[in-house]
């Protein structure tokens, strides 16, 4: 069962088509592509790649905090951001936690590899799959919460005061809460729903984040752990590797952090594009949950292989059959180009209805 | 106190020289530099960069297979060697682990994040630094053993037999044996010192190797394990994020596998080198100690910071003060280019007997 998307690679085994020709809806990545100054600053990085790169990432220490506006002191780099969430669960060692059901699946991985029992929330599909308060019932038996938000894979996103709530309720017993908002850059009036403004007030709160989808650079990995608490970004450095971002990936991030124009672009494109793949989809009776971020979830009620009846057509969707509290009949896809949606629509008619 | 060299930046704030200026003595780095077909094959993994890297590493691991006479099924790459150092003590969770005194300090970095106990056997200095038989009394209460070989920092090196006879001790009673032979490559007929042809026959040995040094690309990170233990494999994979290899280090990889002739033509420079080194550094009445590798450990009798005096003049050397059983007597240099070591021996001379 597959794990992740973005597997091209056993998608171009299993049909034969060359992964270079497989449109691939299954990864959340930025359709607008790599910056082009981004681009630039990775091809320059290569004449600083036969030495070490800074051990304390000094400089690209000094970018994010400018593009999070928060301290530096703040802000842990990580090797994406899943790797991340793998040196949280190895220095924090929680016995137990709670996870949303469906989310990401790395928070599980991690926690896995320091024996940690996982509870569910589950998230109620008639609710659109979103947080409510019923999710303080489940806290008090956990040492720590993961929240990503916009959850993947639905892209629904929890309210700020009731994140809020759940940051101060696990404060009063010292329990840590992970927001992850690597799609929050996706999301219009970002400053909203995102938690950073609460990082100064809690110390048991960290967000994760990473340039992976929003700058394009997936194969250049680059994420971040933000928190107040000083132990906490201490004992991250000390949870894994130095030298566990490549030069590439620093050099890509300080070009990344002066691109806002980019990023407001790409907000307002993907909110268009999405716009449409929702309404396309509405119209073929599919079932179709709200999303704020750069993806889509949506469930048929036939017994058809979407993902085998894409592939086909060099098409790669994310089947959301391996997400707890979902099943086979669940799809994700990415929100991509204008030309590229307008095929995925055509195509997903063809199946639905025959064309 | 410095955990590692390499760290021109804080050498450069020290200094008040710029980074880019100060030639770094400290890291153990192919002074040959990047191939050409290594440099052109991470820019070109730069169109690559906007999709995730293959989860499987299929074609990065053939090409280590070829590279190593192993096979693929034997190999799990990792970010750098000393992620791989991280995910073996999180996937063994040993209890008591056994370290020479002095070795690489990521081994013990990486056992404390497991709280592990270690236990230290010392090199005699009289001796070379060398493991001799003495190890034996020390195995028997310990889960798993790490050897550098050859050491950093001694660059002295421990001879196949006795390597093999650790190996089959610590199998009787499923120790696991982590070798690191990151800068085996480095070594003048290395089939001889190389444990690899005995990972088929013992499945609780474990090779660290990292193309880092040889190929001259820290900033990149590119290192592997090797083991016949399918369990092993399966759980470093488990034991930390995906796509944990970036696409440019993937690259640069499959370009470096094919420079079997730029690996023989640094041993043999850097043994010339090496030499130079030895025979100027042993005519100023200072203790140096047997290297097989691209470094000389060697110790002085003066009240000196050798590392300070070194640095107002734009080198950086590595003090050995933080290794266990070492002191701050002890320095370490890399064996670097004709110039640079020319002008290493001159300004050691200036520096010991005033010019």
């Amino acid at each position: 069962m597959e794990k992740h998307g973005a597997d091209i690679f056993t998608a171009a085994q299993i049909s034969g088509i060359d992964e270079n020709n497989i449109i691939d809806f299954s990864s959340n990545i930025n359709p607008l592509g790599i910056p082009a100054r981004v681009e630039k600053a990775i091809m320059g990085s290569v004449k600083y790649s036969d030495r070490y790169p800074d051990i304390h990432y000094r400089g690209l220490i000094e970018g994010i905090s400018l593009y999070e506006n928060v301290p530096a002191s703040y802000i842990f780099p990580s090797n994406g951001a899943a790797e991340g969430i793998f040196r949280i669960a190895l220095c924090l060692k929680p016995d137990y936690a709670l996870l949303t059901a469906p989310t990401f699946s790395e928070y599980e991985s991690a926690l896995e590899t320091v024996d940690c029992s996982i509870k569910y929330y589950n998230l109620n599909e008639n609710e659109n799959f979103k947080i409510t308060s019923g999710i303080f019932y489940e806290i008090n038996a956990v040492d720590i919460v993961f929240i990503c938000n916009p959850n993947n894979p639905t892209g629904q996103i929890t309210d700020n005061n009731l994140l809020e709530k759940i940051i101060a309720q696990c404060k009063l017993s010292d329990k840590v809460v992970v927001i992850d908002e690597c799609f929050m850059d996706f999301v219009e009036d970002k400053e909203k729903f995102s938690v950073s403004h609460l990082l100064k007030k809690y110390d048991n709160l960290i967000i994760l984040k990473a340039f992976t989808k929003i700058f394009a650079i997936p194969g250049i990995r680059l994420g971040y752990c933000m928190s107040s608490n000083e132990k906490i970004i201490d004992n991250l450095k000390k949870a894994g590797p130095p030298w566990n971002v490549s030069a590439p990936a620093q050099e890509a991030a300080l070009a990344a952090v002066k691109e806002k124009d980019y990023v407001s672009q790409s907000t307002e494109y993907i909110k268009n594009q999405r716009k449409y793949l929702v309404e396309e989809i509405k119209k073929l009776n599919i079932n179709i949950y709200d999303s704020y971020a750069n993806y889509i979830l949506f469930k048929i009620s036939d017994n058809i292989d979407l993902k085998e009846e894409f592939l086909k057509k060099g098409i790669l969707i994310r089947s959301c059959a391996n997400y707890k509290n979902l099943s086979d009949k669940y799809y994700r896809i990415a929100v991509k180009r204008e030309k590229e949606n307008e095929l995925f629509i055509e195509i997903l008619k063809e199946i639905m209805v025959g064309g």
